[in-house]
């Protein structure tokens, strides 16, 4: 009995998708860079039964599983290789208990962020976790990659708001992680272990997540620096002096130059680097205050600090451009996200100027500056096979820059396909080894993700 | 060559103990109802490669190694066992780093909990994780434990506060896990696997922690109710409004009869139980006056703030001295530790009250109330063989109310030896299994603390 033959006995028609022009569609996510395959088939369970057939049945005809959120992914942890399922959790969408007294929200993994987001509002809760894509993006695909955002500096990433998960192994058995208490220390910690894991573990079929009550209406302030080293500076101050912004990001020249010529934000020219700064505190127009005085001890030499949450709004726009923004600089782009001790902050952005120098490249940098992770975005032209050369090397350079400084080759956005050669140079050969260990105990035919990770 | 002659080739020899009477000091942990068997040899190591050269001994000669902190655990997980090799790291105890801009410290295992948090409090940084024995413990054998206290209602427990690790393995190598990042997404995470593995995965031996800004002083409310519902009807509506207290205590009437017969606190004894709150936010006053006010929503008879920190602390000791107080009941007392979601809080209370009944036991409790983690403790006399029995009957039904009532056997104390058939339990065989894969792929040779967790 074939692949197909065998998935049809547990789920319905509608749930497998094998016309190739359809297929074709699920074969990639947002990475540039990397290869994808052609998948045989596409399924999109809706309940956790469905699910334990698909892998009882890839487990039984050793067919490799490619599982996908909303295929957001900047790594290409979601890519399809040839012959795979690829296991789109899509359509398990539910938000299952929003429960205010425990804190907690228990969900599916293809509920939108953006859409637990806004139904934990409602009841005064707060999902932290924002990256960019929260629009568009899952919670499931959240997990995998351990996604970050925003809000990080004060609130942390996706991995500290997971308690607990149902998880559906390699050959269809479920298992069910951490707890749903406040607390917990029973045994290994198996929860974390599949945050991050990118699929390559076991299918996150329900999530138990971690909410916070919903913080006051933030307030944003942004200081023009003369030179990146200044603003970095005024970076350290700000959290070495015990503050707690909500979200405290900067954008080098290069980046405020692409946002100027996009959208006219009037930026003066000889800004070097732009800080933003903003606080969801009782008071923040008190903590403006203070933090704006240590960017203008650091040479600033504009502070403007939004009174009202529209001016708020405002001020965060050009950040939120910034990528749109370099994406027209040239054909292509290719996002970096290497995270390095914000104490070395300085060094990383000054490094990645001269990388760019080096390579005759556009690089331009946004950064979640509070957690010392950068976005070096190189903008190359595609179809000029040398600047792709170039940018490819470039690329490298950034991650051999981070790791020199202490730092980690993601601070956010994954592994994947992208960056495998480079996990195992950070990892060390023990590291390595221990890792790969694992993942045999969970995947012992190796179906899950194959090629990705490692 | 025999096992001390090999450890004599690489370590000093005053870190060789093998007097019987004195290595018989290191047999045990501060845990009830716990076999410990008499080691063979205890070394006290002052490097990591000291460390390195005990486990390839281990290693070369099968000889079971038990890490061991400070001893002050619970759970019997610092248990020495016959013929053991007792690896104590109170010797490591050198604070490497403490970085303001990073906001880290890098430490060795045997740094005290007390003497980082006073070390870290003079650059105006915190670290949060404050177990009880915070005087006498380990951040090493706090992070076996995953400990956690009563900041953890705001602050999370330790394992949210452990960035990196380096360890070494059961045969000597030494791995270098997570970072010293704010992020860092790169790979499986090994660091929080450590963290709560009760030294079976591998002996740590330096750990990057993440410390947060120092808050203000906090200030504390108590508040009296004719019930143990009340309270906990209170408990739900303070954190489903949103208030971050930095600590919210319970005691039960047993708690406060104790404590009343040792200090005469003058705590009325028509008090069913008494809650206590603490604020350590900006404006803590305003806090607990809406606090306050939903304590006597909630049915509180007497509702006390402090004005002053002096007052909070007097508020504060009926809950410090409420295990020395119950100690004083009878000749033995066994401490349990079970977490439940907190909507359920009342349910493990009463539950709890109706075991003491059903047994003809005295249970004290006191617990995190905000993070529903209760502490039921049993008060027996030793010497009397069927009170022992119902003591250790009543244990076990506690456990087993805690996990019908979707909560873990253990919130903060481990598992170790006490509790190690009730994990099998909580896990169930599934998660079991892949338990037992892990602690394999790490410890092919069985030699890490065996006979613990599993």
């Amino acid at each position: 009995m074939d692949l197909i033959a065998r998935l049809r006995a547990g789920l319905p028609d509608e749930a497998i998708l094998t016309d190739p022009d359809i297929t074709g569609s699920y074969a990639n996510d947002m990475a540039s860079f990397c290869e994808a395959g052609t998948p045989a088939v596409v399924v999109l369970p809706r309940t956790v039964e469905q699910v334990q057939h698909i892998m009882r049945t890839a487990t039984e005809l050793r067919v490799p599983v490619v599982p996908q959120g909303a295929r957001t992914g900047l790594s290409g942890a979601a890519n399809a290789s040839d012959g795979c399922l690829v296991l789109s959790l899509v359509k398990m969408d539910r938000i299952i208990e929003i429960n205010p007294v425990d804190r907690i929200a228990v969900v599916e993994p293809g509920v939108i962020n953006a859409v637990l987001s806004r139904a934990v509002n409602e009841h005064g809760l707060y999902y932290p976790p924002d990256p960019s894509s929260w629009e568009q993006c899952s919670i499931g695909g959240n997990i995998g990659t351990a996604s970050g955002g925003l809000c990080c500096v004060k609130y942390g990433v996706t991995a500290e708001y997971v308690l607990g998960l149902d998880v559906v192994l390699a050959d269809g058995r479920l298992l069910t992680t951490g707890r749903r208490t406040a607390k917990g220390v029973a045994g290994y910690d198996l929860t974390r272990l599949f945050v991050g894991s990118e699929g390559s573990l076991g299918i996150v079929v329900r999530a138990v997540l971690a909410l916070k009550p919903e913080p006051p209406q933030q307030l944003a302030l942004a200081a023009e620096f003369p030179s990146t080293a200044a603003a970095c500076e005024a970076v350290c101050e700000i959290m070495a002096r015990g503050h707690a912004p909500a979200l405290l990001e900067l954008m080098d020249r290069t980046s405020i130059r692409a946002v100027n010529a996009m959208a006219q934000m009037g930026l003066p020219d000889s800004t070097e680097a732009l800080l933003l700064a903003a606080f969801d505190t009782p008071e923040p127009a008190a903590d403006l205050a203070a933090v704006g005085a240590l960017c203008t001890a650091a040479g600033a030499t504009e502070v403007v600090p939004a009174e009202t949450a529209a001016e708020s709004d405002l001020l965060l726009q050009a950040r939120r451009l910034t990528l749109t923004a370099l994406e027209r600089v040239k054909s292509a782009t290719m996002i970096d996200d290497v995270c390095v001790p914000r104490s070395r902050l300085a060094e990383m952005l000054d490094g990645t100027a001269a990388i760019a120098e080096k390579y005759g490249l556009t690089i331009g940098v946004c950064a979640h500056a509070g957690d010392g992770n950068t976005h070096p975005t190189v903008c190359f032209d595609a179809a000029d096979p040398d600047e792709s050369r170039r940018a490819r090397a470039s690329f490298d350079d950034i991650m051999a820059l981070g790791l020199q400084l202490g730092g980690t080759i993601t601070g956010e956005h994954g592994v994947g396909v992208l960056k495998k050669e480079w996990l195992a140079r950070e990892l060390g050969p023990v590291g390595l080894e221990l890792q790969r260990g694992i993942k045999d105990i969970f995947d012992p035919l190796g179906i899950l993700n194959p090629g990705k990770l490692f």
